[in-house]
Parts: structure tokens; sequence; C-alpha cells
């Protein structure tokens, strides 16, 4: 062992930010492996293996070991909305979001690819070779999202601002560390896991739940290159493929907003701080805040061990 | 961001009352959404992406993620029946009650409106655009609930008497400090969200399982409003909607009475201590509380940490 | 209010033993009424508004709230068969063997009587007012359990002497102290729910999952007096009811054999200590265990502090 | 009790490789008795009283418990897979590999012939005595996996490479204790359930998802000697079997290089540590672990109580 160890110190990546963003990269593959396995198991099996209960339970793991398998690292947004709000909220630089997204985008793509390969035989015998997008043996929508045929553009666009309004002020809930019932870090990811259940169990209805510009775009990205041709694109006329990406956008920011106005804002502030940025979980940049922490536990030795508690 | 902080700062509630009717009105607005939420996916998906275990589990969730988001603040009652066994229990002020069952009716009514604008080609897709509350193609029954038709309103009455006893009793087991095995304060959501899976899991056939009467009332006043008239009122002879109101009531009562005589009861006082009042963890008040342990502290320094790890 | 409680405070029971029966019952009623309505659930509703599997969680959620209702008082065996698997490992004391059972039993017993009320309406539409044990209407199974007609009534017995084996072995492995993997005491129940929610998911098909013959006899005697007369006893010539009393205690006598066998025997004694009654999570008898550790304490401040984290 | 309690002090093993055995064979049989009643629930009720959603749930409890059975004394790998992967980490000795994989295929082994007991007359009733590996009566399956027949072997080959990679980079993941969200180690199999939930939510469309040569190899050499003949071995012409024994050995050594490359080679190391070997919540050989942290606790006391926390 200990020659592929010295081998594997030289790979190792020293800047911060090249680490996050293989985290992001690794965190969001993970998510995305389990939220298109689930739906080919779904698709290819002709939901004799798994009901509709069964992807959005498997969508909600996904998004658990997701976060755990990247948590550490970059805090684990996964989901360039997520990074939005996280931003908005002043616990992560704006100057990141593009890198972010990049690889999160990347390894929703790379995911894609996996999942293909590991069905591909199923997927053969279910469409007998012929990708299509529309029509019953369509199989595009096991990697991206498409809209329910009674449902207009516009109507699916006000779906996905509810829908990640809503798991993101429930994300802000459970990390909000003013709140008088904190649950512990390491259960964090579960409850994220739950919210994202929950929704798939309330609003699949209209398009899928995508909730995450990269985890929709990559694998459509995908899917263009490796059979299904533009259609994945140019669905309703090339008016569709963004409601994904800017839907979930604006519901992250107004989440922002709206736990502000109604929960956090009315926080009465501790002495001396700011309360924003000290009082939330802080699940991004937790490196500088472990020195913030040493700094205080100079002049405050109860902070540290209280704070060892909870966070 | 400073701009909008200071802008924000302006807007910050001082008056702890106002801010338990925030919070009250927000946590009940996403208890009920994802309650009206799942019941939409259910009956307009046709049961094609939602099974009855399915909006279930969403109705825990949805308790879960609006006991997280107000929790902090107001104790998050989100029910009146709750807060009427909270008062019974000494563990709220009986003169907040109006407030809260206002603050819980109007985010249950403002969570039947965005439910109803988010699902509102589904919903004419299903019903042809004629709104009604019987027949095959009823879907009033998505927001307020309804009698199974072989069942009588008496025996609904004992339905909800009963499983807002079993609701209310199971909470007070599992915020009983004085109990042997006392849950971790911040999975106490998760908790309360089971319950509410058990009772639908168990108790849903008689009449769905409102056990709230603002989540039930709310909805019901936005429906007549929203194009389905005065029927979910009038539905048998007015003989009907009173029941998820007065049901729940009842059975909160009873519980407050029930597990103080098989259980609570019995504990043996510590010395010098009221029982009731110190022991139950205190979900709400927590202000005046958080006061108490410092003032306890001084004295009796084991006591503040014995109670850190609980709390 | 205060003459309330004076009032209750007069009605409050001293006697450890009482009040352990007491709990008993309240907790059995809890544990019994989640299974018993779920089963009628599943009947009345001719599945539609529950399957099986929504059946199978309410059974573990029944004993999650059956645990914590009573798990602070008595322990909350909640079971005769767990009773035994205790007072063999030490951890309860043998005379309190025949009062634990009978108030377990009268717990079961009532909570079907409820049962029976909250469900009539739906009951007498099902089967028309001919409570029956036999046949396509039969409803007495919903109460207690009977075989798949398949199977006889020794791979039955065996059926139950394995299942409550396995649930025994793994409620030990749980609460044993010496466990590398110490579970919170706060989620045992949930453990313990998530036991009987797998044996449901595993072992129903030969004869339901009784497990418990307090939970499978007080319900028996009350379809025998309600309306369905002798034929829950007489069924299969009297060669049927006997299986959910007898097989769960011998399986869970075994139990208490095979883990201590497997893994308990093997621990290392830690100096001076007994192993068995100290080191696994004393679910019953607290009052003397906590009096123990004051002892303990005196001489051993270290020892309190540690066992502060898990217990 | 106390000539019992002598009787078994007698058998008490004292050998740490042989107590390693036992728990192992026992966790395994606690494992496989879950995941192989599970699949003769689903199978011979013909799906009446089990979906596979079902299925999928009971194999995730059947982890868990299967874990905290063995946990404490083995670290209860309960496959060769995971044992593979941990001896690449250093988290285990090689030389405990073979004894390690002999006891965990005799633990599966015993798991079936009981399993194969309690099913006996239900599976009778099924296949009227025929044991067959193919057709519709088909019940070899419930005790080993078999290929969709859609897919090829080479395509069940990644399936399973891919399947338990990811199996193994979560478990990596939520052990790590450099992650900035680790679980409380009593929660840690449920987080190891919830993972195999996940991948039978999604992955077992090919081949079912043995995910371990031992669950898988000891079952399949039962029915080979119970009545099914040399069947589950010549399936496609010898070309099955080896599948589940190689595949998820391919695939927890490549987990073990994926999470170093992406995740854990880049924490940066504590001053005088080696990391990978103390950073990783040491699931196994916790006795020198111990042993370990009284050394260091000698010299750094704060170390003894921050780590109290976490392990």
């Amino acid at each position: 062992m200990s020659i592929i160890k010295k081998i594997a110190l030289k790979l190792r990546v020293k800047n911060e930010l090249a680490k996050d963003v293989l985290a992001e990269f690794f965190g969001t593959f993970v998510l995305c492996s389990f939220a298109i396995g689930a739906s080919c198991q779904y698709v290819l099996t002709r939901q004799k293996l798994a009901s509709f209960l069964t992807l959005n339970l498997a969508n909600g793991v996904g998004l658990v070991f997701g976060v755990y398998t990247a948590g550490g690292v970059s805090g684990a947004s996964l989901n360039p909305a997520t990074t939005i709000a996280l931003c908005l909220h002043g616990l992560m630089d704006w100057y990141k979001f593009p890198f972010y997204t990049i690889a999160e985008t990347a390894g929703a793509f790379f995911a894609a690819a996996v999942q293909y390969r590991v069905n591909i035989d199923m997927l053969n015998a279910y469409d007998g070779g012929n990708r299509s997008t529309y029509g019953p043996n369509a199989t595009a929508g096991m990697f991206s999202t498409f809209p329910n045929p009674d449902v207009s553009t516009m109507n699916c666009l006000w779906d996905q601002i509810w829908s990640t309004f809503l798991l993101i002020v429930c994300v802000f809930a459970v990390i909000d560390k003013k709140n008088f019932m904190p649950l512990d870090k390491g259960l964090l990811p579960i409850s994220f896991g739950s919210i994202v259940f929950g929704i798939g169990a309330c609003w699949a209805g209209n398009c899928g739940y995508p909730l995450n510009p990269s985890r929709d775009l990559g694998p459509r990205l995908f899917t263009a290159i490796a059979g299904w041709g533009i259609e994945p694109f140019s669905y309703r006329n090339y008016n569709w493929f963004w409601v994904p990406i800017v839907g979930p956008c604006i519901g992250a920011s107004l989440a922002y907003f709206g736990y502000m106005l109604f929960i956090e804002l009315h926080w009465e502030a501790e002495e001396g701080e700011e309360p924003e940025k000290v009082e939330t979980i802080n699940v991004v940049n937790h490196h500088e805040k472990i020195h913030n922490h040493e700094m205080q536990g100079v002049n405050n030795p109860a902070f540290l061990s209280s704070d060892g508690k909870h966070v």
C-alpha cells in the first residue's frame, strides 16, 4: 500500500477551489446517478420493479448521499439554484458560482453516460434501438424532464419557481442555527433528502421535479449526443428546455427573501454579531468558520464546547 | 447586499406576538402546501404518479418541515387543536389562542390559493373547468376533507376525536422530559411527522384525516371563493364542515387528560419544581425558559449542562 | 387549572408496580390501536386507501409510539414474549410478569373495542352486519391473526418462533451497550419499529405477524364477545389460537440464548462488573439504575459523564 | 440463572478472530434472513402481501440489523466485497479476509436453510413440489439472483461493478471522519441500509442487486443441495453464477480508488497523523483503536472528549 499512497499523495490537490470543484462534480454525479437510475428502472421495467413512490424515495436517497459525499469539502450545493440562494445569503462567494455550476453540470452529464451504459441492454429491449423523445416508447424522459402534455410551459415555470422556493425555504429552516429545533449536522443530508422526496410526492405532475438546472441540462446534453438528436432541446419548439434552468434559479432567490422576511429577519441579534453570517449552520466555507471558532475560542472556551454540540 | 440588509432590518418585527403570528402563518403555509399538493397529485394524475401511501408520507413530510420552519419562533403548533392542548398543559398562554388560530387559518387559505395556481392546467384538464364537490370528477376534496358516503357524520366526529386524541397523546409522549427515552430536540419534528403518517395509514377511511381545524377550514373557505361555490359548506345540509373543526378540539383536550392520568401524573416530582411546567420539553415560550435556565444555572451548574444534552 | 391539578395530584399513583401496569396498559393500547386500525383501513377500504406496505409501516409506527408512551415508566415491553426475554436476561424481575401480561392483554382488548367503534359504519357497509371469521367478507382477521389456508399450524408455529426470535435478537443488538454502534436512547423506539416493519415485509405470508401473545389474544377475546362468536377461537378445531401465544414465547426465549451465545457472551467483562446486568441499556427498572449511577458517581465521576452520553 | 451463566461463561470465546468469525456469521445470517425472507414473501404471495418496494425496504432493514448485530465485535463487513475495500483502505488486515468470507458465506447458507423451512408450505403450494430455476414458477431466484433475460452477462457484470462501486463510495462518505457532516456512529447502520435500499430502487432491473458474493453464493449452494439441483450453477452454461461474486469485488476496489481520488486524498492532514488510518470512523479493529485513544488521552485529554462525541 505504501507505494500507492506515495503516488496518491502526489495527486493531492491543494487549491481550495479545485477541491471544491472535484467534490461538486463527484457529489452531483452520485446524486444524478440515483435520480437517473431510478427513472430508468421505473421506465424500463415498465413499473414492474418500481412504482413512482420508489422513484421518489430514490431521488431522496440520491440527494442524501450526494451531500454526504461532497458536504465536507464544498458544502455540497450540487445545484446552481442552491448555490444562488447560498450566495444571496452570504454563505458562499459569488466568484465560485460559475465553477460550481460547470462542475455540477459535468457531474450530471457523466452520470447520464454511466446510466446509459449500465442500462443499455434493457434500453434496447425497450425501444428496439429507436431512441425517441415522443411517443409510447419515449426514453429521453429517463434522463431529463419533459412537461405533462396537459400543462402549459408557463404553468410549468410557475411549478418550478414554486417547488424550488419550497425546497430552499425548508433547507434554510433546518440549517438555521437560531432555530429552536436544530438538527444534528450529520442528519442534515437526510432532511434535505426528505424535502426532495416530499416535493416528488406533491409536485411531479406538471413536469417531473427537476429543481436543479445542472441535473436537467447535463443529461439533456448527453441525450442530444448519444442518439436522441436535437429533440430533447427542440421539444415544444425550443420552448421547454429552459424552464428547468430558469425556474429553479428564480424560486431559490425568492426563497431567500421569503425565509428572511417571515423568520430569519426577526431573530434577535446576539451582541456583537452579524446574524446572517454566523448564525446559520455554515454548510459552506467551513474552513474559514473553523478558523473563526479558534479565534473566538481563545476568549470564550464555553463557546467552543457549546458549539461542539450542535455543529 | 448591504443596502438590502439595511432595508430588511427596518422591517424587523420586535413584538413577540407578531413574530409568533408570522411564524405560525408561514409554518402552516408550508404544512398545508404539502398536504394539499399531495392530494392534488393523487387526484389529478388519477393515482398514476401517487398512491395513497405517497400522500400519507407527504403529509408527514409537510408537518416535519412546517415545524422546522416555525418551531424556533412560535413553537410551531400549526393547529388550533394542538394549541388548545398546549394551553391546557400550561405550555402556552390562552390569550395567544385567537391570534395563532387566525394566523394558521390564513396560512392554510394562502397555501390553497398557491396550490390552485400551481395545478390550474391539470385541474382544468381533469374537470373540464367544472369545479364540483360531488360526483366522479369532484375536486373539492383535494383542498378540504369530506366524509366517506358510507359513514355517518356522528361516526366521523368520533373518528376525529379519536385520531386527534392519539396524535396529541403521542406528541406528549415524545416531548415528556421525564420520559426515559427522550428524543433529541432536532428530531422532534420528524417524530411528529411519523405520527401523522401513521394516522393517515390507519384512520383515513372515514373522512380523510383533517386533525386540524385551520388546515381544513382555510382551504374550504378558499374553494368557496374560487369557483366551487357554497357546496363545500352546504355538503350534507351544512352537517359536515364543522366536524373537522370541533372533533380535533375535543380530541386534543381529552388527550391532555388521558396522558396526564395514565403517565404524566405519576412521575415523581423532583424537589422544588412544579412538574408540568418544567419537565416537558418546552416547545413554546422558549425565550422565558432560557431565561429560567440562566437563573437556575447560577446556583446549579450541573443542571445547565445536563439540560444542554436534552434540550 | 390549579383546582384540577389539586384533584389530579390526589389520583397520583405512588406504587411502582401500579405505575408500571398503567403504563403497559396505555402503551399496548397505543401499539394495538395502530396495528388494528391499519388492518381495518386495509380491509374495509378494500385496499383502496392502504396497500400491505402501508399496513406494515403503520405497525412499525405503532410500536414506536407505544414504546415512547410507556418507555419511561415501565420499560415498555408491551409484549409478554419480550417480557420473558427481559426476565431471562435479568433485566426485569419475574414476579412482574403476570401483572405486565394482564395489563398488556387488557390494553389490546380495549384498543380492539375502540377500533370497533371508530370503524363501525365502514364495517357494517363491508359485511352487511354479518360478522364472520371465514369467507370473502371475513373481518375477524382485522383484530387477531389467522393462518394462510395453504400453511399448516405446525409451519405457523415455526414461523412465529422464528420471527419472534429475530425480533428479540435485533432488540438485544440495539440495546447492547457493549456494542460499538450504540443508538441514542431516544432513537431506540424507532429502531424497534423498523424491526417490526421488516418482519411484516418478510414473514407475513404464513399467518400475519402477531409476534405478541397479548396483541393477539386481547382482540380475539373482544371479537368473541362483540359479535363474531366462538369462531375466532374454534378456528381449525381450536388448533390455531394458541400459536400466536406459544410461538412468540418460545422464540423470545431462544433469542436470549442465541444472542448470548453468538455475541454477548464474548464481550470482555470490565473489571468488577457483572456484565449482563449493567452493560445492556437498561430499558426497565431505571429507577434502581439511576440510583446505582449515583452510587458509582461518588467514586467515579468520569463514569457518570461518559454514561450520560449514551444513556 | 446463575448456573446457566456459569456454564455460559465456560463457552466464552477469548480469541479475537474467533469472536469476529462468530459475529460475521451471525450478522450475515440476520442480513440474509431478511433479504431471502423478503424475496419469499414477494414471490410466494404472488405480490399480494409485498410490492417490489417492500422488498427493497426489507433489504435495507436487513443490512441495518445485520450491522447492529455484528458491528460491535467484527465491524460488520458482512460482505467479502466490503472486506476488500476495508482492507485496501487499511481499516482491516488482509489475513482476516478468508476467515470473514467463509463465515459470511456460511451465515448466508444457514439463512437460506432457515427460510426454506419457514416457507416450506407456501413453497409447496406455489410450485407443487417441483423446484425449478426456469419458467413461470421458478423459485431459485428467491434465494440467489438471476439475470433479466433481456440483459447480457457482460452488462450484468457492469451493473454489479457499478452498484457495488456506488455502495462502497457512499459507505466511505458516511464513515469519513474528516467529513463536515459526520453521522452519529449509532446511525451508521441506518445509513448503510438506505444505500442498499436506494440501489434496489435504481439498479434491480438487470440482475436483482446481489452486491455481495457471500449473500449470493451461500444460498445458491443451499438451493443446489436442497432440491433445485445443478441448475442454479449451470444457468446460462455456467456463465452466470460468477458475476455476483466477481462484480462486487471489482466494484468495491474501484470505489476505494474513486473516493480516494475525488475526496479523501485532498483532506489536509492534521499534524503528526497518517490520515487514512486515523480519520475514518474505524468500524473495524476497534479494540486496538480504543487502546490508541487511551494512549493519546494521557497526553491530550481534550482529544478524548472531542472524540467521544463522534465515535
